[in-house]
């Protein structure tokens, strides 16, 4: 992995040279959730994953990010209006990716992000985040980078900002090459207009080991680990099948099984990684035995304690009965 | 596997000729806790395992029973002083095994088994049950089976009774041959006077799917199963290197990942194969925090909702404390 060339190395020899900043830009990307999950990096200073992923982007909810060149020797970065210490977290990633494509000397930036993505429901916004990022910094530079281009440079800030990039069903294609430019994401030409995602939060709770950790820990301790990347590619067989065949059932049943797949590499873990809170197994309990009952309903799961519903439009109202907090977003309906 | 002598045969190959029952016959077998979990069959019939396991029994806690011949066309089954019907469940895997050991003609049997193991506390009692009957059976026609016949007829009737059938730890070696002679237990030199295992009830509710059913589930449907051999494997030899060198930090966590590595193929199964209660969760985080603030406590789940705790003798009030309901078992330390 030393000898391969480093994220800055491999965005600037991409780059037109020169290029100058505008006045300011603004770009949205959506969040996404995946049904065939990223869980394990292969290189983890290019966020190369060790599987294909599968998602589906949230339609209006995500992140708008609006660039503009200031004075001063820092960058300045705002979330969600609040000014943010350049000292680590969100902030300090930022100014790393910033610096991808900068040259020395080039202007510092104000970086003013907002998310519109409930955070309780633990929805990744480092996926929107980057993804608006990245079409913010094209559009500021006016550099002209290709869809692809954008996916792959978007990776080196989060992987699943890969995907963030398009809209409704999107692929990220996990790639071979070294430099990681193949490891991009492609929308899917499929829409399903009835298909919809509910957003369940149980509890916000502070995840007490983040995401991007615990991938790393699964990848290094859980003997399971090894067989994730076999059930990841034959998800992601029966999941283009089913979008092929508009087949709810082995949509949701391929799905759920994949979260769940996936949440059993990270128990396997050592220490224990345990994302589940109580109130997720009642959850859990619940759309079972619902669908027991006959309700075509599944679930998955990130890394966090809350449930993301799969249903169809005409079973929304039996749902929302079940649960009246529920979020209700349609992906492929237009706002 | 159609080959395969079956059950009867290779039982009946093994006995003394014309063997007559006496007028009554005992046995007691304790209840064992895997720390090294049997889960998964290379042969349903013969009930052979696809790894090794490794247990501790649970001194006085088990099954007492008592054989004696009877007049009349039918066995007569009694569980903890209830008649049970023999259409099914326990009693029809009782009169089953029994046939594994008769001719034709012989007497029907009255056999009268009482656990004293905390059902709800969701102990195996087939393990215990089956040892204690193989133990019974042979002093009842006298057939003086050698310690490794006892374990290996034992497993005819649930796997784990190869285990009971001996005190303290104890291995079950999962062997190679098809006849499944050398798939018996062996009881470890090695004695642990502070080891201690508390028995924690969460709930008594009934599991929706048996441990053997599960199994199968687990091997049929669960990508990530094709890891757990290895898991298996290399726990085993850790378990036994942690008794070796009393070592019981080791012990604790090499169980403790075994379990949840069970757990976790299970819920990588489909339909999802969750044994698990809100209530689980809340005390896995319990025992999870008790020790990141220094207390040596561990765990292990069998098939079921409810946890088994690990620790030592110098821990118990510290244990008790925060678990008051706890029934605490010394398995080294003589009643």
């Amino acid at each position: 992995m030393s000898q391969n060339p480093s994220p800055r190395q491999i965005v600037q020899q991409q780059l037109p040279k020169q290029a100058q900043p505008g006045p300011q830009a603004s770009a949205f990307a959506p969040s996404n959730i995946a049904l065939c999950k990223y869980w394990g990096k292969r290189d983890k200073a290019l966020n190369l994953p060790i599987n294909p992923s599968l998602s589906v982007s949230l339609g209006q909810l995500g992140s708008r990010t609006e660039l503009s060149p200031i004075d001063g020797a820092e960058d300045r970065v705002i979330l969600n209006g609040e000014v943010q210490s350049l000292e680590g977290g969100f902030a300090a990633k930022v100014v790393s990716f910033l610096d991808l494509f900068r040259q020395p000397g080039s202007p510092r930036l104000q970086v003013d992000t907002h998310n519109n993505i409930p955070t309780a429901a633990g929805l990744a916004s480092s996926a929107s985040g980057f993804a608006a990022l990245m079409l913010a910094v094209d559009k500021l530079y006016n550099f002209g980078l290709s869809p692809e281009q954008l996916s792959a440079f978007a990776r080196l800030g989060s992987g699943s900002a890969s995907r963030s990039i398009f809209e409704g069903f999107v692929e990220w294609q996990m790639g071979v090459r070294d430099d990681g430019m193949d490891s991009h994401a492609r929308p899917l030409a499929q829409s399903w207009p009835n298909f919809r995602i509910g957003l369940l939060t149980l509890t916000s709770a502070a995840k007490s080991v983040g995401s991007r950790a615990g991938m790393q820990r699964t990848v290094d301790t859980a003997h399971l680990y090894q067989s994730w990347p076999l059930q990841a590619a034959a998800d992601l067989e029966r999941i283009h099948q089913a979008i092929e065949q508009q087949d709810f059932e082995l949509l949701g049943a391929t799905a759920e099984q994949n979260a769940l797949s996936m949440h059993a590499t990270m128990i396997a873990s050592w220490p224990p990684l345990l994302y589940w809170q109580p109130e997720s197994v009642a959850a859990m309990q619940q759309v079972w035995a619902l669908r027991e009952q006959g309700l075509p309903l599944y679930f998955t799961m990130d890394a966090g304690p809350n449930l993301k519903l799969l249903f169809q439009g005409q079973d929304q109202q039996a749902v929302l009965k079940a649960f009246p907090s529920l979020q209700v977003v349609a992906p492929f309906e237009a706002a």
